[in-house]
């Protein structure tokens, strides 16, 4: 019933679609809160999954997402012979798809007692190449994980495993939701200390647009702000503030 | 991306295969109370779905489930042209699977601002022999509805439209979470006054055995009980009670 | 610092405009969902109070808001002496403003400690012809109140007075949030079995418009689905079901 | 570890100290918004158990409490072996010591997905001449259970039984929270529709005293302001009112 | 309607009243922690903002509060238009009256979806000598905001700006509820890493003098219980302590 | 009522038994996350403390509980002279049993607005020799208390002190609830980054056992994954990675 076909041979996932490098690079500036004000601009209302926190400060990341969903455990569908086998568990194989710049997105149904992933799955997506993992849930063996280097945005962290107590893993690179917001298998994602928001694929190339639009002054204007400066004269600019920012320009 | 492929021509989804009626029968006679109690023992800690509670106390229904599944509405994969072309929205799409017994669960991810389903909707769904819908959230037109003698599990009632705001239906008989649990197209739901509960199909027949191990004493039991018995002699039955039992059965 | 001047002689608080007794007339067939609807149209993404549900079915209003405002109790501005001098309780106030067919709504900031009004209070106030109650919070005396004939939207009922935990009413027909909404003072309410709405006075009389656009074919359409008819053909109407139309109507 | 000792022999839990019959009948008049007022009085900020709502309307009860804790489950001290054994179950044992008049309280800590009493249990409780349950979770078996004639305060219903998932009955007859309150066991309740009240057994006789003082004038003043009456006179009363509550007496 | 007339030329809000700078330096030593104890002495049960936590380890603040309400947004009072009018945008006015030692107190309803200030405010606060800012909700930006060395006391951070998804800025300088407290302009704010507690203007000498009462003897309570002293005899002192402060005092 | 004899003379409370030194020993290298997946086998479904959260990264304790309870404050049972007297304080009674390597684990109700211990009680548990604190609540003065070398798993931190507002201490060394577990007192506690677990005490051995099952390769497995090798070949070791491993650990 799932996705993927368990009864013969070995599990296949699909792997996703992913940008010209370009298009990620041209985001790279671009911050969530940028985004989220342009992406409101192109017509999405809320772009940002509200759920995970950023537990990595200073990391920003934008990349290609992998996919990863949860779903309630149930027995008859989950035995436990299932987490014996490890090229049973799903949540390995989402991870098999890594290529350099990917980030997993996971619908972990905002449970606080399972644990996505611990140490060695973390350690084989960083060697990878993989650049973040937000999940609206929790990784275990985090204090391991917190020095690879990732970055990483959850809802908290547990000693628990992932299939311990009330979720397992069900499908691999289909659409899921996470922190209230749809995720596509391939959108993008822009995570830094505000948080993480999805960038729909096909509204990246507008969004790069609108943010290369340089706001040359800002830097000026948070200058004067800094300094004791009026609001009304610096932000945004007066003509009076613009003749003065001419000025600290030529300088 | 979702289940169901929009771009060429008209909707289909898949429609789900149902039990022999007499399952369904062998079935009526056991309460959701029964139901978990057995299923426990049958190696599923947790088949009741916690969250929509019964609007219409005293119906109880059987049958098999048609699934909907709701998703966090995102402009650009859900324009408001969709909500304007009926046969675009995949709510309806679930209701058209309909025979007679069958009960609807929607998985509307607990939101309280959207109304999954309106009078006419229900209407309709009763007119095809539709018995009851269990969901994750609510309904709109609910003095109308409550009229129709469908058994309603809900979270709640509300006058906004299902896409009013948050959420909008994404796919059609595809597994779902419901109040936390798992349920997939053509589990049988068991409803009541104490709730909803899943039975997993490949279950349901093992579960109908076991609840027809008539217990005959029971109601002797109750009886004593309501006339001031004492708990330790009459549930269970003692040996000294079984006597007065087996004479009052005589009788 | 309240808006109502405490220190000078009695409290005055301010009346609200009502509108003409005919623009409410005209909204009285309206139920609750399709004015959530109709406002949708008119720019108003959720105009549902959620929160307050309804505690008496069957029981639908329309009518002119006077507003009540709570605020956190700190015991430097809401001494126990006022409690004891009835005229400076301003639960009491927002009443003495009832005319016929007016709606008490209240901020009690989702409070379930407090009860806003007990019986007394719901007495006078029905008995000056008010209408209903929305309350983001609870009434006490609830078995009394419900026996007095008023539509009540609360989120629930509780047995301690207004002032005794933890908040305190601060100020009358100001701009409230009830259930994440905002209502001004002399706002409309519609208020039925799916909860209470907020309608803005300025758009009042462009919803009545549009509710008035009469859609004659929908109780034919309601009883054609109620036996068995196809939704695809009878909602909305389809040409061949235009023609059914125009037979029932002529009998 | 538990207050019961279970290692040796049959278990033996304590009963609860009775109030005379003559201080439960002169509460019985009183209703639990009274109680609480009264209670705030004397010292209780708030007897309120906030989270068990009325299920039986109009049903108003007074009586001794007899407790239960439930903790959470935890399978090395409450094993499988425990729960097919009767006389191991404490939630019995609870019942054991019913005689007519009495009220159970539990602490079921909020659990919605654990039953606390089936249909037998409460059977046999009513037949000893139980008066009502408070329960800080639910009941299963709700259909039949309403029948009984029993007062119910709970947080809802569910199929699963006490020890399905999460929890235990763990002490009889030991203070408990419920609902954010504290009750010892022999502790009077009042509960009504507004919810169920703690009144700590050594207050009582204190509020029934108080709750005594006859306020004649309350039913002259309900008649004035349910036809018109102004507030301001007639709650409280006036001395013009009460001239005319005088000959209003003694017609 | 909001107390700011928005018909009539330029908006005008009021600025607060603020203490004499001696009050502010006498309760600068006085902590968070000692400030709720001491406002529970003179009769304030609960001064504590709950909810705001603290994101700057060891900053505290002492100042008087500008205050700023949002209020759930509704497009007919907020159109678009607003947003693009900075000078429309009462965000800003709040700050316009920052004095140094100023802190900003904003009921944002617990909201986690809208930043109320980004970089750029914030910036202009710090530069206007602006302390810290405590929100019942979240900042954007705030990458860039933590390095202004202002005190932040947040619910959360999140990319939206403040009026993207459900709430706008409603008034200016007017009483609040933040955190389930009453805050009024003027009042003034002691924060730490304990949280934010409000000082109600007119008892703020009195908390000043209570807490000025010098406990010599706790620092050297303090070393002898770090060295395995006993409580009982060094907190509160024993007689027998006492001398041995005595002796350590002298050294 | 409580199990401590308020009533006659000082306060006594029930000491807890210790384990061997050598058995805290042998599971100071198992980290929460192998407690809590080796008790799963060991048939304890969570052992998991859910709630409190670690405060001190990299600090990792194991040691036996002493535990403390509050329950809801009613004032009848908990009048303010038992504040003013310190010895009838129970929080301080708990802390009097501390031996170096105690854990408190405190149910605290997940009350966020009581500080369970302040500045003093924390030196001196500290000095005492105590190793950490895990509770369900908060503590306050936590600037200072994060500077005394102990692990700290709490809910939050607040200015107010234990007693203010809901909750008072109950009960020293009985067992207790804390973030959904069961612990008993003796029970042993390892927390850390990932938060704090309870082991119950009669399984302690088991899991040391378990755990020393050296897991030898891990380390080689870590290393190559860090280095980009392949999770199927070397989590868990395959035959082939095996042979490299062997070579690796001669070098």
């Amino acid at each position: 019933m799932p996705p993927q076909d368990r009864a013969n041979g070995p599990i296949r996932t699909k792997d996703i679609k992913r940008p010209p490098r370009s298009l990620i690079k041209s985001l790279e500036g671009v911050g969530s809160a940028t985004a989220t004000s342009e992406l409101k601009l192109l017509g999405i209302r809320n772009a940002f999954l509200q759920g995970p926190v950023c537990m990595t400060p200073g990391v920003c990341v934008v990349g290609p997402a992998l996919t990863l969903q949860f779903m309630p455990k149930r027995e008859d569908v989950y035995p436990e012979s299932e987490y014996v086998e490890p090229e049973q568990q799903l949540h390995r194989h989402v991870l098999y798809h890594t290529r350099p710049g990917d980030i997993v997105v996971v619908d972990a149904r905002g449970d606080m007692t399972s644990g996505v992933f611990g140490d060695m799955m973390m350690t084989y997506f960083r060697g990878q190449g993989g650049l973040g993992v937000v999940i609206d849930g929790c990784i275990r063996d985090s204090a391991h994980i917190k020095q690879l280097g990732l970055g990483l945005w959850l809802r908290g962290v547990t000693p628990n495993f992932h299939t311990q107590t009330n979720i397992y893993p069900f499908a691999v690179n289909v659409p899921i939701a996470c922190g209230g917001a749809l995720v596509q298998p391939g959108d993008l994602i822009i995570a830094d200390d505000d948080g993480a928001v999805v960038v729909p694929i096909q509204l990246a190339a507008k969004l790069a647009e609108a943010a290369t639009v340089h706001v040359e002054w800002e830097q000026f204007s948070h200058e004067r702000l800094a300094a004791g400066g009026d609001l009304r004269k610096y932000y945004p600019l007066t003509d009076a503030a613009r003749v003065e920012y001419e000025a600290w320009k030529r300088r």
